[in-house]
Order: structure tokens, then C-alpha cells, then sequence
């Protein structure tokens, strides 16, 4: 029989969208807190959003699978650094999640550009990736190794 | 032009997947944390992992189009509980997130059980859900108003 988990999460709501609140908890109990419109169209300090939980899951999900390719490939990553951004935009009638862009940049010794690049785009067609089937996902990799870094 | 917003998150990677650390960032400042291989399989307090982001990303959006419904329909809700829970499972070569199990309790006065089935059936149709294109998503709701639960 195949391995299966299952991870959760909770959201509440109390009253409209424009003047209610909202709150969104992680069942690991790593995060707690409010959510609300206002956040997801303009942006409150420490009030989240769906997009930005997209985001950290398919920043999450990519980098995690990146590392662990690069150490199949004999090349285990000394740093990976990868920023998401999700795009909300106003289609038709609704709202839709058009566009995820990921940017990476990548401290591993020993590994060529070449073999880097494509290590990277296979890490793009991770298991968070494929279940976004609707957004297009695009990247920008970037190998640094921190001895070129000093010999600059 | 339409609407357009941009919602970002970061993820660091050191080492290898089984004994490397890994850290997710939302870009409100919200949350900022350890995620690890060992959380997304095993489960450990307080680290998360990228389909409980998943997860919460649904729960949030789908709670928020379902207050946005009902105050549509002339019926704010009093108060609205998701849980959303999210499968992931060996597929093949890889994990997929194969489903996502929505469960809601409504309270929402004056409201008729049936409008409010049609009305819920509608927010699972969200903005994440509809990125989600490549998971299943079921839906369990539950109107219970206070007052009946009162008058039990």
C-alpha cells in the first residue's frame, strides 16, 4: 500500500467580507492569525492572505525538491534562497490566480551551470506545482557558488 | 485595466532533504518558521510544510467567497468554521496532493438549508480551488443556525 498523509488547516469568518474577520490556523500549530480582504487586495502587515500561503507552499514544495535532486545528483546544496510571487488578478467575473514566479538562487560546490539549470526546471514539476495546475509557474534559477562569490 | 496584486513568500533550503533545514516566509511578516521533510511526512509540533499552506489557502478562500455569497444573499453569516484537509499520497514515480476534504459550519441567520447548500456549493468554486485544478475537492456543509441549536 502507497504512503498517504494528511495535513490540515482551519479558517473562521465572522460577519461580511468588507467589515467581518477573518482568522487561519495550520493544524501544526506553527501559525495562527487574521486573515481579511483588505489584506488579500492591499496588503496589511502581518494579516495573510490565500496567495501568499500559495506562494510559501509552492516556494516550500519547489525548494525542498530542489535540494533533494542536487543531492541525487551528488551535489547537496549548501544554501538555496527562493522567493514566490503569486499574481491575484481580475479576470472575467471573478478573481483568478494567474501567474506564479519563482526566483532561486543557488550556493552548490562542484556543480556546472549546465547540469545546474537543468536539476532546477526538474524541481519545477514538483508535487505542489502539479496540483496548481491552473497558473502558470515560470522560473528564474540562478547557480552562485560561494567560491566564485569571493574570488570575484 | 483590471485588477492586479502581487503576494510573495520566501523558502531557504541548507544541506541535504533528510538532514538539511529548511524555513518559509510570508511576505506580510505574518509567519516566518522551520518546514522540514520530516514535518511534511511525519509531523512535528509547530514546523509546517507545504500542503498545510495548501490546505489553508483553500480554507481561507473558499471561507471568504462563502461570506461574500451569503452577504450577497442578503443573509451575513454570524459565524462560519473550515477545516480543509489535504491528502498527499505516493502516486507513481512521485507524491501528489490527490484531495481536499472542505468541511464548514454555518451560522447564518434566516437562511434556508437548501439556498444555503447552493450558495456554499458555489464558494468551493474560489479562486484557490480553481488554481487547484489538479486536485479533487469535496465539500461537507453544515447549516446550524444558533437558534435551533438554542432550542434543542
Amino acid at each position: 500500500m502507497g504512503f498517504r498523509v494528511t495535513r490540515s488547516a482551519k479558517a473562521s469568518w465572522q460577519g461580511t467580507v468588507t467589515g467581518g474577520d477573518g482568522r487561519l490556523a495550520l493544524d501544526s500549530g506553527a501559525f495562527e492569525g487574521p486573515y481579511s480582504l483588505r489584506a488579500r487586495v492591499e496588503g496589511i502587515e502581518r494579516h495573510t492572505n490565500p496567495e501568499e500561503m500559495i506562494a510559501a507552499a509552492e516556494a516550500g514544495c519547489f525548494t525542498m525538491s530542489l535540494a533533494n535532486l542536487l543531492e541525487e545528483a551528488g551535489h547537496p546544496a549548501r544554501d538555496l534562497q527562493t522567493t514566490a510571487r503569486a499574481t491575484l488578478e481580475q479576470v472575467r467575473s471573478g478573481f483568478d490566480i494567474t501567474r506564479i514566479e519563482l526566483s532561486t538562487v543557488a550556493d552548490v560546490p562542484g556543480l556546472d551551470a549546465e547540469r545546474f539549470e537543468r536539476i532546477a526546471r526538474e524541481a519545477k514539476n514538483c508535487t505542489v506545482s502539479r496540483a496548481l495546475r491552473g497558473v502558470e509557474i515560470t522560473l528564474d534559477a540562478t547557480l552562485q557558488s560561494r567560491e566564485s562569490v569571493a574570488g570575484a
